[in-house]
């Protein structure tokens, strides 16, 4: 089993509400520094070690991002890769 | 400004019907290989170099996170890594 992960975002010239939404709230609570705000979906996918990354992305730019209007990014993780799935949330 | 990427996905423990209705949604199609998928969020920020990692977090766990159901991985990355950003949709 190799872990994928995907990550969609929508196209830079896309409008992005729900980024511009979380960007001004920040404003409003107070937090300084952050300039710009994009939001998109993060996937990890459990994968045979046979699938090829011709598939991988197949799959990406068919089932999980809408090329329309978003761009993705596969990448194969090693075990050693922190992911969030990996990280126990303690930072709160 | 520094890009700080934000990763959040829901706790292992927690059930995912979005990941869950990827990962089937697959299997009627016919895609094979796929055991499971889990489905987050992915944050791209602009950020002011000033802007400390504690804060980082602070915002991360308490903004774009739900600290009792979601974990999250921070992370800024250079100007030369990849991101969904940066790579035009041409996989399509």
């Amino acid at each position: 089993m190799a872990r994928v992960i995907v990550d969609v975002l929508p196209k830079a010239e896309i409008l992005d509400p729900q980024g511009q939404a979380v960007a001004r709230a920040m404003g409003r609570l107070g937090v300084a520094g952050v300039a710009d705000v994009r939001q998109g979906k993060h996937f990890v996918l459990e994968v045979d070690d046979e699938v090829p990354d011709a598939e991988l992305e197949r799959i990406a730019g068919t089932l999980l991002a809408n090329p329309v209007m978003e761009e993705w990014v596969v990448r194969r993780v090693s075990d050693a890769e922190a992911t969030a799935a990996d990280v126990p949330g303690t930072h709160a």
